[in-house]
């Protein structure tokens, strides 16, 4: 059975670097099933990076190894991890990266990657994706064990939580992802919702948007008209049909969205 | 012999929609050789994503599975469909987007996709490429038969014709697709272009552009100028050597392109 | 063992260029692994396709065979080649798009591809990349040798020498690479660098930007500041920790850059 490994990078696909991994990969393992993630987070952003490949690699299936590096801090004091969980192996610089992906998922052993038999001969100061990450999981998935890579971690980067926060009537929320159809992803579930509503007649504003009903799908509004719907990843979203919320509202990743009883 | 599966969507590559069909995929059917057509159809483009797809799919080996998603009405009353041909197999929304591309080869069958074994566990309401598409193709691909997925379909959404017309000494055609160079596809086959100008003098025409001659590569013409040329997909183009046609000349989808006679 | 089959091009992802590619090589090679490299080269820009293709195609194991098309002169006088190295066979257009590739592995032989069986059955006026070099890489892949391609070539294009230059206490190099960070790579080696600097004091300049000192990781200069580094190439670049050093300070491609001894 072939591994499957994945990419998750700010690295872009106009340069060499994306590549540059793949080949690292494929030159350790040739018969691994490579698969970009993505390679367009924006350069730097860290939130962005988890949240897409917390949202990724869940549907990957049992085994595979997940690469992730957006890593500002190459080359610096950030440590390199690798975090196996009870489905998958996460690899990346320790800044918090892997943390929401991993959160989904039982963890069951954290370690630096440290031994340098299982990166590049000559190890890079500025990419580390190619030198030390594609190389971990090139020996990972021929079968080197994740306890070989280096000593264990007690401790290791989490991002904040992203729950809402519930005050008398008030859930308050906030755009998490503003995705390709500028569909705003906030960080509040279904069943929080659900919880808090109740019976209770509602209100979802965001900037100037006021949304009193759920769709169940985007053409239940005519087109161009705005709508609320439990999106794919099981979060509210603030939608336009055939439209972009965020274009049609300025709706901006970090903007409050509020649920508000109505009593 | 694995499977190739292809992709077609209008989700881009920066959210972790596409990922999560390959993924599905994957999880289903280990051995797959899955392949991006594109993922940068412009949002809810159905029109696009059919021309693209039908280029593209024709070129695959016997067998593959081309999975489409441009679906602005998921969720809502549009059926999804697979559709077999001599070659391939095509799956999708019943909104046009196969049409095209099975245009060219013989449809064998065509079936709704209606069996909720051959989906995810849980459908979501707005990503159906992953919760029901991706599986299906995944089944296939396994060797699941199409009539399997669902009831068989007598009709289907077909794109309208897109033929050129001929009036007198006219050929009105269109531009259908402008690609990344700025080259201006139109509609106006080549047997068709020269059943309709004989021996006669001509004249292609398209916004201020007139143009009485073909050239056989792009740089028969000096580095700016604008040139007619019968392209890879077997249909007029309107270029320019090392330049863009659409930007020169303010050319856009839709625009007419003639074609006249002077006897 | 299956073979590894890079692309490299200027067709972008929006269009069915590059899946069509992929098609004809999975109809021919089914087994084989087909990689991106990239297809974001700007529109008809050898030298950039040139230099990624050099910085990423190295990384590829033994036996890898890499197709790049940036091929303005396609269907005119310019010819097919392949050029197999003691690593591995490039193909494409004799324009010198894979001339620095080459220049980092011994090549042992250069061949025309002209022998007709081993392209598609007819072959466009535009789109060589599907119709000729995609089916050459496909029978490669299945063994068949480069000297069958065509006639042996004694010559073909290279793109000029990119050292930087050496008067005096003056080092003058050049900016040939602004990657999708903003980090602008020079033509400058390590090596040659540190041979012209000896003991001496100096200073690196590009545009208004002056630098006495090389950092060893990004984050050793305050977030936004600028600095000079050796990247993954192993050249000279200049850079802006979590920022853009392209945009920062007006540096573009082709910019020269300087190194002065101090004495």
């Amino acid at each position: 059975m072939s591994a499957v490994i994945t990419l998750t990078t700010d690295f872009g696909t106009r340069d060499a670097y994306a590549a540059s991994m793949k080949g690292v990969l494929l030159s350790l393992c040739p018969s691994a099933t490579v698969v970009d993630i993505t390679h367009e987070i924006p350069p730097q952003d860290i939130q962005a990076g988890a949240y897409v490949l917390c949202h990724a690699s869940q549907w990957f299936p049992q085994g595979a190894i997940h690469v992730a590096v957006v890593d500002p801090g190459v080359g610096g004091a950030r440590r390199a991890i690798a975090v196996r969980t009870r489905r998958h192996t996460f690899i990346g610089p320790d800044n918090g990266l892997l943390s929401r992906a991993c959160a989904r998922q039982r963890v069951l052993e954290v370690v630096q990657i440290a031994d340098r038999r299982y990166a590049l001969p000559e190890v890079s100061r500025t990419f580390h994706g190619r030198d030390i990450f594609a190389p971990a999981a090139g020996h990972l998935a021929n079968g080197v064990p994740v306890s070989t890579l280096g000593p264990a971690l007690s401790g290791w980067t989490q991002l904040p939580d992203l729950r809402p926060l519930i005050s008398g009537d008030t859930m308050a929320g906030a755009v998490i992802h503003l995705d390709r159809f500028g569909n705003a992803v906030t960080n509040i579930p279904e069943p929080d919702f659900r919880a808090f509503v109740g019976a209770s007649r509602w209100e979802i504003t965001a900037r100037s948007l006021a949304l009193a009903a759920l769709s169940r799908s985007y053409d239940e509004v005519p087109s161009g008209a705005p709508l609320a719907i439990f999106g794919s990843g099981g979060e509210l979203e603030i939608s336009v049909n055939c439209g972009d919320a965020g274009n049609a509202f300025g709706i901006r990743r970090g903007d409050v969205v509020q649920v508000v009883r109505k009593g």
